[in-house]
């Protein structure tokens, strides 16, 4: 199947997780903020490099999905914060008025702690616990905790916000904010398919390579889009960047600098995925997928 | 031991607890808002509660101290939150300036984040899982993420928020407010200290029970306290509810029906922490305390 397919094929399913997932808090009265943004239509990159890792290992697909929700739920309410008046103040995000413009910034604010707390719940609910054991459970709790807290996501966006009107910031201070603000949770999703589906300590460390650089490289894409595409083709808000006058890859290095510092984490990233036993041909093909965007 | 010293040595002892468990994090650019919250005197009264429990059944209080501190920081990062200009808008804590007055909303927010992905991380910490085996810590993730989400503490903060300017609301969905923004902390807390200190069943049953009430009896006598004390008697801005037009159990039922509620819901506690094999004399005092407090 092409990489482009099997892509497709997982974001389709993992939207079918995240709605059975989401269905039992339906009365709620943060269901309507938690659902806007956790089921907005997006690319589901992050519970898909899980899904990848944990059928390079088993097919058994249903066990996994509260595992995929949590994944994408810390990730519904990284974006919901930042895109807060008191933090980016974006108004728009995938096309779509933001989460606060909508239901106001204190549902949207409740919304995505419910969110965060909703991911813990899934990784340690009884059916995740008959299916993979306590122990493997807790493991992914301390995983997830770990790379989502003040050493890791939330390290990073502080780091971002510090330094956000600062254009003197240096380029291992960037590196830091991309490895945490939007690669530790890269790193977290393939770290859970290698728990669940049982990698051997060898392959949590190539995975653990892997999803550090190729979330690097993701971000400083990112950053490549932001100073040359138009806000029709990201569906954010475009040029933000320099409008903050915030320092990115693409400020320091220029735009082929930043292009070449891209590829030199994706080669690592590859060379991780291809080590591994249990099999990265969907993250070698990702790789090559956004090396290809890079060299475009 | 009198009820009021061995509160105070408690207090003393997380105190501690809570430095300890910061300490790792004194590199982070998070350190100086989640400490200013976290470290800041209050009475801790959760992981007191959680404490009891605990030494109800056994005296070794080291391999608990992680749980203490996730407890008190779950209890931090809502107050922070709480407190921004989004949510309540308060200026004043415990007697000092605010998270967000001190370290900016973007710094508070954020560190509030990390308190809270942290005291997942603790309770899923390698050294837990050695002092406790994977099955017990899991059960206390499932127990705090269950209590602190949609359906627990952030629901009533939002329940709280819908309702907030509307001077029509129902006993029922005030009860609700208490039930899930207060009670559902002090009841994870005492929930925790059962699961680690090897409740049986029944007791949980029974633990769950106290907490559920003394935690609705626990906001109402804070709603008394708010409408009838000043501020310098309260450590916050006092007769917030009156000028924010809040409904409460005062409003609802004037000074006296509201202390009778309490006393009520005192009553039910008491009675749960009672019947208790472990013992309850701690939880029983709490509640005598509370309950002359109501009274005086």
């Amino acid at each position: 199947m092409d990489i482009r397919e099997h892509f497709k094929d997982q974001a389709y399913y993992i939207d079918g997780v995240l709605d059975d997932c989401l269905a039992p808090l339906k009365e709620s009265v943060l269901y309507a903020a938690m659902s806007y943004s956790l089921l907005s239509p997006g690319k589901r990159l992050r519970p898909a490099l899980c899904l990848a890792v944990y059928e390079s290992c088993t097919r058994d697909r249903e066990r996994i999905k509260p595992v995929l929700a949590a994944i994408e739920m810390v990730h519904a309410y990284s974006i919901i914060q930042d895109d807060l008046p008191m933090m980016d103040n974006s108004d728009l995000r995938r096309g779509k008025p933001t989460t606060h413009k909508v239901h106001g910034a204190d549902m949207a604010l409740l919304a995505s702690d419910a969110l965060l707390t909703l991911a813990f719940a899934q990784l340690s609910s009884p059916a995740m616990l008959e299916a993979f054991g306590a122990d493997r459970c807790l493991q992914a709790v301390q995983t997830m905790a770990r790379l989502a807290g003040a050493d890791g996501l939330v390290g990073g966006q502080a780091m971002d916000m510090i330094t956000s009107s600062d254009e003197q910031v240096e380029l291992g201070t960037i590196e830091y904010i991309h490895r945490n603000k939007t690669g530790a949770l890269i790193q977290a999703s393939v770290l859970l398919g290698g728990i669940f589906g049982c990698a051997s300590d060898a392959d949590m460390g190539r995975l653990n390579a892997f999803g550090e650089n190729f979330g690097i490289a993701y971000q400083i894409v990112d950053d490549v889009a932001d100073a040359s595409e138009t806000e029709e083709q990201t569906g954010k808000t475009a040029g933000q960047d320099v409008k903050n006058r915030k320092a990115t890859y693409v400020s320091l290095l220029g735009l082929s600098g930043a292009k070449e510092k891209a590829l030199q984490y994706l080669a690592t990233a590859r060379q991780a995925a291809v080590s591994l036993d249990i099999g990265g041909e969907f993250l070698i093909s990702l790789v090559d997928l956004l090396a290809e965007k890079v060299r475009s």
